[in-house]
């Protein structure tokens, strides 16, 4: 009976995920057995029937993504992908689950080498990846054909990532664009870390999903026939889908299935024995039978060979100039040139030294940046007038494909988290703007952008009490501070359209972390000279105004408050005390340089004074403990710019009495 | 024709609205025209007809709440106050609408006296605050009965709020809740700052809606009489409402009406005399009619006279111990005896020296608080197993009102801004919580608790890399210092079980801002031994163990690397080196102190050494730039808690060769 017996060999091929995640759990004395247990069949039926990927090449660019965004389940991954043959991720490393210096961490970490397409663990970050990744290949698809780029994304999802708001975030802008090679598989288990999900939810998620204009699909999610042809229905509709997968937490641990503790319950040895004498899954722990094993090759490796070989051909028989250009946007690699178009503004704005907002020069040079770089994909969420990041760029939609300008909508969070996937992708170069004080809604995404090592611009503008009016929810005082304590996160402040252009070059350059350029809404007076090409910016601070003098004082500014230093400076200058001002538009990039240059330009053996519209909140590593600071204390005001200035002691003369007090 | 003359003074009642707003934006020389213009007739239709309310008593604790979430439609807001008669609004503070010390703030600022519930601005954040105030009143009618409370919420509300993420999930538990009370105006004006709303959404709202088990009813936005019965039908039904009211954005406004810049256009002199031209409106700037005056003081003041003397004649009639409960909560104070049950676990906690984590001791002391403080709210987001702050609290719940826990479900960030609004509406204590990098979904809504002063406490558990094996997406590094870098924010880091006690009685002790409290998951050693009465963590840092012999050096720790501080203090005393130990709970309260206090306790001229287990960032403040810091240095690993410590360097051993390398 091969009906039967291929029966039995696909539900064995979904225990060996449960026994293999059983035997890591325990082994490491703890983990989230629930999701493994739970969507072993639903994994069964994408990888082994639908997904395209080539575990011997995993960085195909053509493959399909796919993201874990209930990353707790992580042992899910990591035995899917032993079993497919990922040589990353062999049983040595299934052993090793949880250990320091392992791969398989506690949640995943992006490694796309090893067939992990994205860090997940906090809930709603791994759908909303998804979308972005989804994004990027609808655009990529329209720019290389095809031929190409033509692939699908799928996303396991838990109740908690549903519950979270930037799900909605996400869920409403897929439908509108409608993604339709993006396929969500929800792990409809009714139980979260609290009990049953009626304890805090009666939402019906299917009507939720299907006013936001998805294709909703049941599927039993333990009916790997059930699930393998939902996913064709899937892949038959303009909308993007949601499979409802109807399923047991915890599957096959008899203690705990389908109970709150499987979520992350401890598994215990009898468990094993339990659980093992329920399936009638004999075989020792950390093995998979021969035969689960091949009819695994088989269903992923087997099953795409035919079709990575055909891509690959299609690909050589590129001409070589097209072949070039999209293996260098697949390798994430900017082309050649790009420092050319940034330089030339550069020189252009010193020569002609005009007063502008600094979220002004940022549009224009991504209006040339975007001609230099026919990859930067840019967007604002709801804030297109007031940071102009759109140019002359046309919109990405669900009609037209082409466009490099997304309209987030009125969705931060969204667009943090979506810029991670469009730059896990590869092929995009994402560029984000919005207020400052938005950072907030984005900050989930931002560290994750950061622990990613992902290349993620984000601009934001209106950076300061100087905003005025609008008042203080929407004035930054403690942003930078926060921005700055990300690890990895470089953040730069430029004082003029010069250092803009300079900064944005250090953004750009920077393909191994986020970058957060802090913009001003207000005109910036032009305060570099014509010069060298030296990106002066780029060693974080420089010496902007040298002492007149033996130096006595070091004024140091970012951004807006550098002319304040400078015109501090006068002041002091004029009373005979020599003093320099400094410029400070990256401490990331300070930090990095030499002891030797960092005390050049900061001598310690100076009064040390920063001005800055922002509370003081780290700046003490600079300054020292008993250098002056000029700037906030605490939140702003409503009111003119310049009379909250005043009101606030952000003057050239709170610089010159801060010095002048510590002269002695 | 009477019926004539009443529509049209109602007409006249919602241009006055208009015309304040337009003569205050033009004044101000910028503001949001928009909202004022769309929704004048809503606000007619709710503030004299429908919104329980008294200007002469605006913090009348029955009150219904109004939130207008939508906040840079602020002038709508200031002309109803103003036209309702709201004492603290007169004429002149329309005139000085966004001038620096008014009241008439750029988005406004939460001050009920005046009649404003809460700080509005960043968006989604209103609505979310409306249905804390929602669960509020539901509660407290459970408690002290109809008869004294028995109010509903409402809150306008703009496309934008309702795209961010916090809206979906504050929608989707206000269904679960049904919170029948709850009323949502939602200004449909298919506008946004960037233009059609069909540029970023296509979801069908209503639906959306419905799906979460809301009522929702359609009226045309600029029909009194349909808004008016729209109300009434919302007030009818067992769900929470959405009232789609169709409107043009800036409506009155030739220029700009129905337009994208009718958002936040500038208003110009010309448009007023083309907007009162339109209108047939004759009247000076900064003049209301007197027909218009007084329609409106019948329709608030006058149409809830007779239901506010009947209020305060059930509660006169009160027992004078029930009246006395009511004034107490209703004004935020807590019961007088609340720190003696703190004082005595306290001093139990000291007695019994038991190693325990810090995150069990704070729900221990949450559960005995709940006795000693009535209305202590608690509630945490699907983290019920493991911070264990349910205690013995049932569940508040669609069938149960009596609760005093709240099962948010996976949405950190609508826990956080419903805190607030339970905070604002006053009443209940709030406290929730959850993990340490979870803060990061709420940091909007923190930030808005302390702008608004608002005591909301929040506990945090899995404070550090300590936590292991769940990795670095679980292991927060720089979530201390962003926490602390927000103004207003009281950050506590409890080192043991007494001083978790002593870090809660300084969080409720707060009343005039937010309070975080991080705890742990590991079991923390007993440090304090049995004392006085004082509360010594109350001075933000002390000497825990002096030094022996004339003081070399300070080691400072909070939390769990205080007993490394310990550990390390031995080492070095044995080597001769008098070293003292200073466990630092609160950088906010130690910074409170005088100077003397502070040099007392970390004497400048000894080395200095601090010891966290997450970053550097901000610490040179209390250690100097030379100071020595044993902590993280960038994101974390998966692993076990131990080889983590060991790998990042966070060890007794590291903490002493600082300070020895420091000794010269």
């Amino acid at each position: 009976m091969p009906q039967n017996r291929f029966s039995t060999l696909t539900v064995r091929m979904a225990d060996a995920i449960r026994f293999l995640s059983l035997d890591a759990i325990e082994r490491a004395g703890d983990g989230h057995p629930g999701a493994p247990l739970g969507c072993a069949e639903i994994a069964v039926a994408l990888f082994t029937r639908h997904l395209k990927c080539n575990p011997a090449e995993p960085e195909w660019p053509d493959r399909d993504r796919f993201v874990l965004s209930n990353g707790h389940g992580s042992m899910l991954l990591y035995a899917v992908l032993h079993l497919a043959g990922y040589a990353g991720l062999p049983m040595e490393q299934i052993r090793r689950f949880r250990e320091l210096g392992s791969h398989t961490h506690g949640h995943p970490e992006i490694a796309p080498e090893l067939g992990i397409e994205a860090t997940t663990g906090p809930l709603g970050q791994g759908i909303a990846n998804a979308v972005g990744m989804a994004v990027a290949e609808a655009r990529l698809a329209a720019e290389f054909g095809p031929d190409l780029v033509d692939h699908r994304t799928y996303a396991l999802v838990g109740d908690g990532c549903l519950q979270e708001g930037i799900a909605h975030e996400v869920i409403s802008l897929a439908g509108h664009l409608r993604l339709s090679k993006l396929t969500f598989l929800w792990d409809d288990n009714r139980i979260t870390d609290d009990g049953a999900t009626d304890l805090s939810i009666s939402e019906d998620v299917r009507a939720r999903f299907r006013a936001a204009d998805w294709q909703v699909i049941d599927a039993d999610g333990h009916d790997v026939e059930a699930v393998s042809a939902a996913i064709l229905v899937a892949q038959g509709d303009p909308r993007p889908s949601l499979i409802a997968c109807r399923t047991v937490i915890g599957r096959g641990l008899p203690r705990l299935e389908g109970q709150r503790g499987a979520h992350g319950g401890r598994v215990f040895a009898t468990d094993l024995a339990e659980a093992r004498a329920a399936k009638g899954w004999d075989h020792p722990a950390f093995s998979v039978p021969d035969d689960v094993e091949a009819a695994w090759r088989r269903g992923v490796a087997g099953r795409n060979a035919a079709a990575y070989a055909d891509w690959q051909a299609r690909r050589e028989a590129l001409p070589s100039r097209v072949r070039a250009e999209f293996d260098r946007v697949s390798a994430g690699r900017l082309p050649e040139t790009w420092r050319d178009a940034l330089r030339a503004l550069r020189d252009r704005f010193a020569a002609e030294g005009t007063a502008r907002p600094s979220i002004e020069v940022s549009a224009e040079i991504v209006a040339a940046l975007s001609e230099a770089i026919p990859e930067l994909f840019s967007g604002a969420p709801d804030l297109e007038g007031p940071t102009r990041h759109k140019g002359e760029l046309h919109a990405f939609t669900a009609q037209d494909r082409s466009g490099r300008y997304l309209h987030y909508g009125i969705r931060e969070h969204a667009m943090g988290s979506m810029m991670n996937g469009i730059a896990a992708h590869r092929g995009l170069v994402p560029v984000g703007a919005t207020y400052l004080v938005f950072s907030d809604y984005m900050r989930p995404s931002l560290r994750m952008a950061a622990l990613m090592n992902l290349p993620v611009i984000t601009v934001y503008s209106h950076d300061s009490t100087a905003i005025g009016r609008n008042g203080p929810t929407h004035q930054p005082v403690e942003y930078l501070a926060s921005l700055r304590a990300i690890p990895n996160m470089l953040v730069l402040r430029p004082a003029d359209a010069v250092e803009t252009a300079e900064c944005w070059e250090m953004a750009l350059a920077n393909r191994h972390g986020p970058s957060s350029l802090i913009c001003s809404r207000q005109p910036l007076p032009a305060l570099r000279r014509p010069g060298g090409p030296e990106n002066r910016s780029a060693r974080g601070a420089y010496v902007l105004a040298e002492a007149d003098g033996a130096r006595r004082v070091t004024l140091i500014g970012t951004g807006s408050e550098v002319a304040l230093a400078l015109a501090a400076r006068d002041v002091l200058q004029a009373d005979g005390i020599p003093t320099a001002v400094v410029s400070m538009p990256s401490w990331e990039a300070f930090a990095a340089q030499d002891a030797a240059y960092r005390r050049q330009v900061i001598p310690r053996d100076t009064v040390r004074v920063a001005v800055e519209a922002a509370l003081r909140f780290g700046w003490d590593r600079w300054i020292g403990e008993d250098g002056g600071f000029v700037g906030m204390t605490g939140f702003g005001a409503s009111g003119a710019p310049e009379a909250l200035f005043r009101h606030f002691g952000i003057t050239a003369e709170a610089v010159v009495e801060a010095a002048r007090t510590r002269l002695g």
